[in-house]
């Protein structure tokens, strides 16, 4: 297990660093972002995974996500992950921001030609953990995950198909039922074929449905989000866990939009949600 | 007076603006950036001006500066200009990062072919403080400034120059003595000449040898800063404040490079400085 550390900086006390590895996944190189709070020797730190939304690398939440100040002082290590595969290699389709570069949706695609790469959820939840566990002071017994828009729905299904491993979810702005939005459903087509069946495994509505639960979400939405009504739909996430014992806490906060203008406002209070629940 | 809204958006309960407007000093158009905290129909709010470094637009800080929770708690109006007029018809030196575009050091070239368009000077404390005064919910009776390297140096000098008109200053990592470092003094030499005469006007520490003063001044300087010991040399500032009654609290921060790492870490002191002045 070898990693290339692209850069690293002192930020709040701790250290940002950028770093590339070969994965063995997407057979790619891949880029990842992790700010490690300054700690004791030996001491080992929670670990919040945070997941981006489409178009996104790991850079756009290191730059903008403002979450260094209150990590360090919480003692949170944040791990930024790419959102897809990416190469001359990778099939992909260059003017399609919905799709390929960018907009891996966090699954393990079946279909040719894109199964070869495009195998970001195992990427996100097997492979980028060995390195993480391996190379940095992390307690990977206190995990948490967190995502925007394409990384909320990573990040609210993996938690539901990994409840053991994760101690706290949350999201800004998810995509709740890829399944039937405009900007996803082409994509899981491509990447998990026409069969609606295989698509249940990655949509957040579908998942609870199918009888996967996490006990508590907390979940940001922008009312004045442009992708509200036809990308986004929280209200299918409220449907979907009526009844289920799941506590939903769902903000719907006036005049926002979908930026990181609006992820960046509720970054405190998610990073005290985790913390609470990372001990 | 008309300035073009680029973009506005919701972000720690204010809205963060970009605007657009033609420049009546630079002959070009000019983009800024201003944050507006939330606030009472007719009230008025302090304005501290954020100038950038080398190579930065409005954005840099605006996406990475981490300046909106605090500015937003404390009641600021945040102000920051582009670093220089831009366009096909601005004359430049597109390979030079530390001349023309994106470096205009904000003096108030007086030599063919810069003295028609690069007046950052009279920019940055005439014409768009007109623009603010009008258009925005703002106090000028209570204006504050800083900046970054470059802006730093900016930040300085225009307060230097200005002391009646702020009441609180600071800089992150400043370029101290322009007219003998390497980044600066080539620039000063093509927009005001080979007369060393003329750079006294926008050099901080002749400044202070010419007998201009600021009542007292905040700055942070990472140590593991690379442009430490060339380009900046903050101990200049130092010997040239001795015995001029002027108050520098300088912090020299171990670890901390050059970067908004370093600036965004600091960003908080840097804000509530100004707010205990700016009342």
């Amino acid at each position: 297990m070898t990693i290339e550390t692209v850069s690293t900086a002192k930020a709040h006390g701790g250290t940002q660093g950028v770093y590339r590895h070969t994965s063995a996944e997407t057979k790619t190189p891949m880029t990842f972002a992790v700010f490690v709070p300054s700690h004791m020797d030996g001491e080992r730190l929670p670990v919040l995974w945070y997941l981006s939304g489409l178009t996104c690398t790991h850079q756009n939440c290191m730059d903008k996500g403002e979450y260094r100040r209150l990590a360090a002082e919480l003692g949170l290590i944040l791990v930024l992950p790419d959102t897809s595969p990416r190469g001359d290699n990778v099939p992909d389709e260059k003017d399609n921001w919905q799709f390929g570069s960018g907009a891996g949706f966090y699954v393990d695609a079946t279909q040719a030609p894109y199964a070869e790469n495009y195998r970001m959820y195992s990427y996100v939840t097997k492979e980028l953990p060995e390195i993480i566990a391996a190379l940095f002071p992390a307690d990977m017994t206190r995990q948490g995950i967190f995502g925007h828009s394409m990384g909320g729905h990573g990040a609210v299904t993996i938690a539901l198909k990994n409840p053991a491993r994760f101690k706290s979810l949350s999201a800004f702005a998810p995509i709740v039922k890829p399944s039937i939005a405009g900007w996803s459903k082409p994509a899981l087509t491509k990447y998990l074929g026409a069969d609606e069946a295989a698509w249940r495994a990655y949509d957040a509505c579908l998942l609870i449905e199918d009888g996967h639960r996490f006990p508590e979400l907390l979940i940001d939405q922008g009312a004045a989000d442009q992708f509200l009504k036809e990308g986004l739909m929280p209200h299918l996430l409220v449907e979907a866990c009526e009844g289920t014992g799941m506590a939903l806490t769902l903000n719907l906060r006036e005049g926002y939009d979908h930026s990181y203008n609006f992820m960046s406002t509720f970054m405190d209070d998610h990073l005290r949600w985790h913390a609470q629940r990372l001990g």
